[in-house]
């Protein structure tokens, strides 16, 4: 079995986490670090990354994510939190630091910046929220496959009211909107129900179709 | 920089692909499988994927995908296709699976099964496809993953029709849509303009925000 499908393998949503256990910031640093290389569409990036370590703010969150004590047991939340529309000034920053970081300018490359300016603002903000959020997915993936790399345990939740938290967080003034929490921590050893459980897939021939 | 990181630095999403190259079956195998591995929400893999070798079939794919070369000039895409809805058989089918894979049946874990079939599918099949395809969209970024680390090259694609995708594969037959291609191959190199471009990302300070 390979590294990775191995670390696939390791990790799963943690259910019960370590109060006394604190991921380093070495740790996290490399976990965000990794959602931050992941593609995204056009390379937009429409999403950005909240680092809660403070108790107080993850004890503000856990009732608003009907009470799962990952988030306060653990010693980080990530926050995945989409752009909430895509707006021409979002599109161009994106494209300008293209030009400024490899200090060119490609006609190939305004062309494509003008299609998506013409299609991307028109569409509305909920579908273009809808399609930053599936990015931002992109990155959750990433970022699972990191925590195993580094030994974090890390638990994907959706279970949560978005509006709240974005009030917590103060996101709505940066235009964000909250997707999925991810906190990190260390499973709490002999405490955790899922701990020793089979991970449970759909067997390869009835997930995968292959057209030869 | 650890060899997660590495590999992400690796890969971009190439542009033009070397049609003399095939990827073995055991390298698509290893890259489905960490997608099948990957996490989804309450566990449900909403979705499939569609490994698409056939010259013929990646032929009649590519206009539908605004003529993108990679399609057939790599060997294989793998179409992420995500359930069109979640219904009482598709949720009871994945809990019953648990249930026998795990040989037990828990009074929380069905409660949980009692709670998802008397949400989920009353909230519309789009509100479900949408969040059936950001699960799939978990997949997309963990195959993205494990083809760096086989060293194979890939193109994440939204920019195709998915109403004639689903057509040219049946896809509607069996409740599934499709929501993004990843072609598999290997770069042609010195005949792709973004291979050795500068890979772009916004800055740790602009994409991360810290609350400690």
């Amino acid at each position: 079995m390979t590294e990775l499908l191995k670390k696939l393998q390791w990790r799963y949503a943690t259910k019960k986490m370590d109060s006394a256990k604190v991921v380093s910031e070495e740790k996290v640093d490399r976990i965000v670090e990794a959602a931050r290389l992941a593609a995204t569409s056009s390379g937009l990036q429409p999403y950005e990354i909240i680092v809660v370590k403070s108790q107080a703010v993850r004890e503000q969150m856990k009732p608003k994510a009907f009470g799962q004590s990952q988030i306060t047991d653990g010693s980080h939340v990530l926050v995945f939190a989409a752009w909430d529309d895509y707006t021409p000034e979002r599109i161009n920053m994106m494209f300008d630091l293209h030009n400024t970081e490899r200090n060119s300018k490609d006609e190939g490359w305004e062309n494509y910046r003008k299609m998506l300016l013409g299609s991307y603002p028109t569409r509305g903000a909920e579908v273009n929220f809808q399609h930053a959020a599936k990015q931002a997915y992109i990155g959750l993936g990433t970022a699972l496959i990191a925590a195993a790399f580094e030994e974090v345990d890390s638990t994907p939740m959706e279970g949560f009211d978005p509006k709240s938290v974005d009030e917590i967080l103060g996101l709505g003034a940066k235009g964000l909107r909250s997707v999925s929490l991810l906190p990190l921590g260390y499973r709490a050893q002999g405490q955790d129900w899922l701990e020793n459980l089979k991970k449970i897939r759909r067997p390869v021939s009835e997930f995968v179709t292959e057209i030869k």
